[in-house]
């Protein structure tokens, strides 16, 4: 697969103004990223943008802290519906996770699937804030209310995804749930890695540097024997 | 005044279980302080663990991000109090206020003002994303909107709050815009100037910290002479 097709071109930033999105849609259309992800409040400026052409946009729900009632989250996964998302992250009450009701946590989450008109819907768990068990338990609860796909993280938590989070996911969902990797990918090293251990969508706000810097590790200590025009690390070679 | 009615007691954590929320009405009662600030999830049990007391409940609204829609947030606002808030923080969409879009972030915090039944209403601006302009901007903005309180920080920004914030805002606000300081106060000594320069409430986690340690500065270094039975910093003395 094209590489930029794992990719969820992201910007939730709490400032981010329209220019901003503006530009991760441009961005999206000239790297062919699968997806853009932005905030509820930009849903129809981008589904606007992004008009003829194949890419879609994905939104965010009860983002990033998960404590709304499930009224509300559902309230915002239909009105993103019909403004125009094609995917809706939603994040799970991690508080009543903690507190072992399984049954709320589930049917919070096939509350918003039945509703949303069949578009692709994700299960933001945030394993920063997970036990083992908590997010084999979370694996086990997207199974079975047949999510598109598991997301790792909200990219505001203390931590990004690791490697053992989608190790660990992995070896425990069925064969059609998907698992989506988020918070803190800057390399195309470490996305690479990520879609190794059974990542198959990649959430990132550093799309174009990934993409653009395939054949070295900018973000980290470049080791490219290539010549690199998007280079930003040339002092370090 | 008391010292425990300038505070709204907060537990906005994203992994926050009952016991948690539990705990936190307890100790207001324990210290008699003005609210719980709780998630919208939790309103309905810190209403109930609240009754036939004088301690309101607080919670949030567009939280911490503000980048949801207008009938998202109104929606959000109306649950609340539906399900027994006393009082709403809500935060402006930072983004459209960056696009000088004024007539928007207004009519965004006339939209819920007008639907809550009169409930105290506090819109929080993130003074940490703010340019001084743009805090003055938000400031003329709540005078001319009449809403209860102008809060500083949401908690979940780069800083919390600063006396530089707080004397800011109370330069240019009316008299009577009351002001919220929040994120980041753990010391009396803290709450204290923050008082004197302006504001009449405190939205903290440190809350009991705070009152049990008055005549101390705990949590910066201990100076007290005083025995103080909750000092946690004996081998600072």
């Amino acid at each position: 697969m094209e590489i930029g097709k794992y990719i969820d071109h992201t910007n939730l930033k709490m400032d981010a103004k329209e220019e901003d999105i503006a530009k991760l849609c441009h961005e999206a259309i000239e790297y062919n990223f699968e997806t853009v992800c932005v905030h509820p409040y930009y849903v129809t400026l981008a589904k606007d943008l992004l008009k003829d052409t194949n890419i879609g946009v994905c939104t965010v729900v009860g983002f990033p802290l998960g404590m709304n009632t499930p009224k509300v989250k559902a309230y915002e996964a239909i009105e993103a519906t019909e403004n125009g998302a094609d995917e809706i992250d939603m994040v799970i009450n991690v508080g009543v996770l903690k507190d072992k009701d399984y049954d709320y946590v589930k049917s919070e989450i096939e509350e918003i699937r039945d509703q949303i008109d069949g578009k692709t819907l994700k299960v933001i768990i945030e394993t920063s804030l997970l036990t083992e068990e908590e997010i084999i338990k979370m694996t086990e609860i997207c199974n079975e209310t047949f999510v598109n796909f598991i997301k790792t993280n909200t990219g505001f938590g203390s931590r990004g995804v690791s490697l053992e989070d989608v190790e660990l996911i992995n070896k425990h969902k069925n064969e059609v749930l998907e698992i989506k990797a988020s918070g803190g990918i800057k390399t195309f090293k470490q996305m690479n890695e990520l879609i190794k251990a059974g990542a198959t969508r990649i959430g990132t706000s550093n799309s174009v540097e990934i993409v653009t810097h395939m054949n070295c590790n900018c973000n980290e200590k470049c080791d490219c024997n290539e010549k690199c025009d998007h280079c930003h690390c040339e002092e370090e070679k």
